[in-house]
């Protein structure tokens, strides 16, 4: 079973390190469309056609399954992929979101995410549809935090500290009572011990990077067998491979070795 | 006298802003490319594309001058903005290494900057060019601290103590005196007066937005009379009206009311 994992960067190297612990059995491909982020301050129409474009490219080279995890064409254009890939796509908004109607007893839940994200309501519509009520809060800091590599800085654990006094104030002038937290971006898995600790102990933290594993091996028929921990993974980024290479090694959690350069057009 | 200012994005109105005060007779035209930003990820080729066709809108428009306030074009792209612009063309990296050499008695300058502007070593080949050893470092979280309002703030000044720290520790290791610092980075400005607060006394910060703007009065020869201290200005981008509107007034001191959208392909 071959994988195709896509995302504008390389923050989706979360789900994908996510997806080879709990599928090692897979075979993956990610392409981070690097020339054409960020995808945040796009319109909807240009969203679509650089993610079906980047779709069909990873069927192309042989996806059966693809995962988008990246949460602006998740929000997007989760139709236009699906039309333009004949096998079967999951987003990781959907997969949030499915995750914290599990989780919430309350029904009340808040998201996290960049300012993009937030002002999609992606995370909003897609609880929503779920019953759920939601507070969704940006918080611009916290990618340029981990491209820092400031991952356990005072600095970090500061900007946590306010932010999410932010958000827990929020929710009180709403009068919710959440009792979830989502994540609803690839860099932010980096910091999920941080705001663990940061957070109330009976909040409960969604990584949606974790539960987006989880739902593609509910979703998949895959022989259990013969492990290979390590999961053959092929690397596409579409510019600056360098960059790609030193800093998704620590999204990835281990060394990317050959990173192949693609040209999807603009 | 009809000046067109040119960015990437929203940043460059720090210049726009230096001009309008220092030359308040001219007519001010500004076109951020913001459907195309960040520049700094994108090949020479790609840059020297948007650069130019972004030069031509200007000189179209009726721009008789053009200030280049985007540190990536003024970097990789002066000669191609020059080739398409039949106007005079002054970019803030001549401008900011100008101002360090004549400020410099030690001859040894440092500058902070994105990181895309550090890694084209812009700052650094402008520099050398008139005789000035010089330490460049990145400083990414400095854009996103601004974008995000937290000017006077204390986890502002604490990201900027570590990062002058390094800078010095930088120089000490280099065995340089640096009598100056240049400000290598549009959104800086807003900075200036935390920076100069966190750097020894002696220290002079380069403000490259207030330095251009002396800059271009001294290359033009501009009728001085009946100053319109408003000075009437027409704001252009390509994509994210809104948002240029809201952060750009705090970029610009003053509101913006109108942004024309405009379409410069891709």
């Amino acid at each position: 079973m071959k994988i195709g994992v896509f995302d504008s960067g390389f923050g989706g190297l979360t789900v994908l390190r996510a997806l080879m612990e709990r599928i090692p059995e897979a075979e993956y491909l990610y392409l981070g469309d690097t020339a054409r982020l960020p995808y945040g301050a796009k319109s909807r129409a240009t969203v679509a056609r650089y993610a079906a474009s980047s779709a069909r490219f990873l069927v192309d080279e042989g996806a059966e399954f693809l995962v988008i995890a990246c949460n602006t064409a998740s929000a997007l254009a989760l139709d236009a992929i699906q039309a333009a890939a004949p096998v079967p796509v999951l987003g990781v908004v959907e997969t949030g979101a499915n995750a914290a109607e599990a989780s919430s007893a309350t029904r009340d839940v808040m998201v996290i995410a960049t300012a993009a994200t937030v002002e999609s309501h992606a995370y909003a519509a897609a609880c929503s549809a779920r019953g759920l009520r939601v507070i969704e809060k940006a918080c611009p800091l916290l990618v340029p935090l981990v491209e820092e590599g400031w991952i356990e800085h005072p600095v970090t654990t500061e900007v946590l500290r306010i932010y999410l006094a932010e958000l827990m104030e929020q929710a009180r002038a709403a009068e919710l009572k959440p009792d979830t937290l989502v994540l609803g971006c690839t860099h932010y898995p980096l910091l999920r011990a941080q705001i663990e600790r940061a957070v109330p102990e009976a909040l409960r933290v969604i990584d949606s990077a974790a539960v987006t594993a989880v739902q593609v091996e509910r979703r998949l028929d895959i022989p259990r067998g013969v492990a290979d921990p390590a999961g053959p993974a092929r690397f596409f980024a579409t510019d600056s491979v360098a960059k790609f290479r030193v800093l998704g090694s620590r999204f990835l959690g281990r060394a990317i070795e050959g990173v192949e350069l693609v040209d999807l057009g603009s």
